[in-house]
């Protein structure tokens, strides 16, 4: 364990422990470190609440205060179970003690009167932990089985100083006011009708897929400068497909079941899967034209939908869902050819790090281990050998941050997978960018080289933009909502004063949406403290008031929530001119581009 | 029977004379006019060949000669199925006899030696029979089930002068040249895999995904302008939505089978079917958030793709499938607000057949019979009234060819089928534009009036450019995939007389493509005239040849198939800034110009 994890881990004894001497009928079930903090599952006929947290955190603070050592006991298999009866904790305890191997050593931990079968490591003594909090209580399944009883899981965090804890305080905190559910409600981006679609798949409202629309455009404009080839595959593909590619049968738990047709009269039931990832359907359209050196690399991009099917308690807004429209593209190319391509999707991640101001990102490189090939990984030491070194080249070269994690690859290649942190530093995984060796060659893949042989190409799997789904719910967070003017599903809205200047106010929407600026006037009949509240809500980038001097002079005065430079004064044909700048250029907010 | 019909009823008699002439054997089932002509279906061991139709054609040129007078026999049941027994035709005359209700009248029409029940009616003369051809044999289920015999079908038409004869002939082997399975497989536009992704579901290859592109950015910025939202939904929906809309059961053959999930642990399963039409999920979109009479019109856009299932047996090409992608709308409205609404879905279509040099269109104006209201027809005399006549009202005004159909409106309103020719003058059913009164209110959509009272929008379900399956596949044959330079895959080809002004092509692509012009070099190293001739079969709109004189002097020859204007000799800067102007324009090709 790191020193944050025996923090985190020894905070979560002492939690235990004030929660025992509270309600000291609690039976405990398993109390680890996380990511972010530490919890504990607890079974109790109590209900625990708010108050109880801070009751808790309360008893906590004296628990630490005794300054109580954390002590190892080793004991055998029996001295274990009379332990754990002893101390009353039979009702999990005993099930945790038969997962420990035999063989394996068994141990507990021992702070003041508390006792927990526990592999360590801990802390020497409570006062070590000097900042920590309790969060939140959630329900959680013992063992994570939904047939097992529902447990009640207390959150902390805990960290080594008070300024760490208040900094990651503050970002939760924020994270709480940026949550892309709650903004998409506010302003209208998205809505789920379980009832009637089905969970897990987003309806995007007309303000949403202005943001779907306009990453597409971006990401069409990108690929095409890029020299890719846009294509356009069905959702459903037949089983012998997806047997091909490996998808059947281990990955068939997360594809939604099967359409069975009955294709011809007295013919057999076939089997129709809807498609969870593009490539397949790539795979057949590369396969499609036969192919020569000359035509390679061979780039395929498609925002294709793919479906899987998530459980439904593991749905979780637009970040766990069952639709997404993927950012996908596939680029076959020849194994000479592999730097420059693999540098050039590098490049389009960089690129679009910098377009949305994505300052912090990490790419995990995720390399094979040479004694589990022909196992874990397929059998091509070369190839693996050729392309990883080919892989750290270009990220060494382009100054990435980056990590190598060893045995950790996908079988057919090395794979990288994206971590960004968003504008308060949360972390999210947004891409994963795999080159393939081995499924090209299942589905019998090949291009003519000059020497009229037939070889199979490499493939790279590439997604810079995710999914819409995951990628707008991180832009709702990392904006908190006030995107640039690009994506700003409406850029201007126009507050009349009052109703003779509708009018006006319309004509001037006239004008900018001529221009194709999405603009709006506010058509209620309320005051303007009402207008701009709601203008506010909807976090509307541009706001301008039309009243008697705007219809005389023709002149606006602008109130932006993201550019200084198009604030203030302006003449209506000047301000259009700035704000199609600004569009043209794709330009961040302000706060993006200080420090 | 219209004239026409009658003397294409009557060549089909003439036909099935030749026939029993040469094949005596033969039995005979129906032969009825057709809107292109006539066939009949005969059943003989016989397999016709190309061969016997020129004999048969020869045959019933005598029986023409003959002169035989059709005449018309009337008789009672048990007379008629005496004189099928003695002409020898009991095995599908008796059981087409059968079909005849009891009371109506029996007929029989004769000329020379043959005999055929039939109701007619029939041209005097085989003489007045001036000008036909046979044209094809395809096979045909006795009642077009497939439990049945397969028949032989042999068609043919018959016009009234040998010219209009020949314009139709001229008119078909045109279709066959511009075929478009014929066209998108030169072209590279289109492909099936029906063993691993299934029949009638097309992949759209990268040059044919440039169309879909562009007929999408086309509708987007038409819809924008007219004042659409564009909206985002799943492939699917759950059986409830299915039952609300009616589409369950009634529609249910044309629905894939469902996907049948168990939602929870241990709940029920649940049925996912994939959507046939984009209407539903609208309609969820609609209701996510309360509308005032402020918010209206509404209107939905987004090119959803659908399933249908068709059976294998009726795919056909890109104009049967069973992936529809459809440049689809719901505008809900007030009925003050119809009359508007639907003059901008009109003219939408008339702008669109404009842009796409589309001259000869008629809209078939289907309404309701005021006899079958609450049968046939949604219970709302006074809305059919209204809405038919401020349809018919808009038609009237815009001096649209339209015809009006009685009878053959919706279940829940009037509707119009839009015709349209295309330039050699075949017809297409590409879009259906409906009033829809009854399944709002099935939706329980509903909008608070100026009056705070909650009444149900009117609903215009509208599609101007269909399907991109069935418009493409149009346009195919329209353009013969000498496509406008906007819409065309590939814009510019580069040809390099020899492999030294390939760097000098690459340069020039290069600039091209940073003016978004999809512009390619031609690599192979053969010779300038199979380059040639590559482009050709490509149909790419202009070529231009790269030599000495290029490469020294930055002017280019063009070659175009499409515009005058821009062939010929150009500096480079002069060409792009030409063709960019026609790109934006959206420029007809200089033959749709003309007359």
């Amino acid at each position: 364990m790191t020193p944050l994890e025996e923090l985190r881990h020894s905070c979560s004894h002492v939690l235990a422990t004030a929660v025992l001497r509270l309600f000291p009928t609690t039976q405990l079930d398993i109390g680890p470190p996380t990511d972010q903090g530490f919890y504990y599952d607890f079974d109790t006929d109590h209900r625990f609440t708010l108050e109880d947290l801070a009751a808790i955190e309360a008893e906590m603070k004296k628990v630490i205060k005794e300054n109580q050592r954390f002590e190892r006991v080793e004991v055998t298999r029996e001295e274990a179970v009379k332990m754990i009866k002893e101390f009353g904790q039979e009702t999990y305890k005993l099930g945790r003690l038969d997962d420990i191997p035999e063989g394996e050593e068994i141990s507990f931990y021992r702070n003041g009167e508390f006792l927990d079968l526990c592999a360590g490591t801990h802390v020497n003594y409570t006062k070590k932990i000097k900042a920590f909090k309790l969060l939140s209580i959630a329900g959680a399944y013992h063992r994570g089985d939904e047939s097992n009883k529902q447990l009640q899981r207390i959150y902390g965090t805990a960290f080594a100083t008070k300024d760490e804890l208040e900094e990651h305080l503050t970002m939760l905190e924020e994270a709480k006011k940026r949550d892309h559910r709650k903004i998409g409600k506010e302003m209208g981006l998205f809505t789920f009708d379980s009832e009637h679609v089905g969970p897990g798949l987003p309806l995007w409202l007309p303000k949403g897929s202005v943001l779907v629309e306009e990453l597409e455009a971006l990401a069409k404009e990108t690929e095409f400068e890029a020299g890719y080839d846009r294509v356009r595959t069905p959702h459903l593909a037949k089983e012998k497909m997806y047997q091909i590619s490996g998808h059947l049968p281990y990955y068939e738990d997360s594809m939604y079941p099967p359409v069975e047709i009955v294709e011809d009269e007295g013919g057999e039931k076939v089997k129709y899967y809807l498609k969870a990832m593009n490539c397949p359907h790539h795979h057949r359209v590369y396969a499609s034209q036969p192919k020569s050196y000359r035509d390679l690399p061979v780039r395929y991009a498609e925002y294709g939908t793919c479906y899987r099917y998530e459980q439904s308690g593991e749905l979780m807004g637009l970040m766990r869902v069952r639709s997404l429209q993927m950012n996908d593209a596939h680029i076959y190319c020849t194994e000479s050819q592999f730097e420059d391509e693999f540098r050039g999707v590098n490049d389009m991640y960089l690129k679009y790090f910098k377009l949305f101001g994505i300052k912090k990102f990490l790419m995990r490189f995720s390399t094979h281990d040479p004694e589990r090939l022909g196992k874990k990984f397929v059998n091509e030491p070369a190839l693996w050998k050729k392309t990883e070194d080919m892989v750290r080249k270009v990220l060494e070269d382009s100054g990435i941050d980056y990590v190598e994690v060893p045995n950790e690859a996908a079988f057919y290649g090395p794979k990288i997978d994206i971590q960004v942190w968003s504008a308060i530093g949360r972390e999210f995984t947004l891409a994963t960018n795999q080159v393939d060796f081995a499924v090209p060659g299942q589905f019998g893949l090949t291009y003519t080289t000059s020497e009229n042989q037939q070889e199979t190409p490499l493939c790279i799997h590439r997604a810079p933009l995710g999914t819409h789904e995951r990628f707008i719910g991180f832009l709702i967070e990392h904006f908190a909502g006030n995107f640039p003017a690009w994506l700003a599903p409406e850029q201007v809205r126009l507050l009349p004063v009052n109703d003779s200047y509708q009018e006006f106010a319309n004509e001037l929407q006239k004008q900018m949406r001529d221009h194709k600026i999405r603009c709006s006037v506010d058509i209620h009949s309320d005051k303007l403290g009402a207008k701009i509240r709601r203008a506010e809500l909807d976090r509307i980038p541009f706001m301008i008031v039309i009243g008697q001097k705007e219809a005389e002079s023709r002149r606006v005065s602008v109130r932006s929530r993201i550019s200084k430079k198009l604030e203030g004064d302006h003449s209506v044909e000047d301000f259009i001119s700035k704000l199609l700048q600004d569009i043209a250029n794709r330009a961040l907010p302000d706060v993006f581009l200080e420090g």
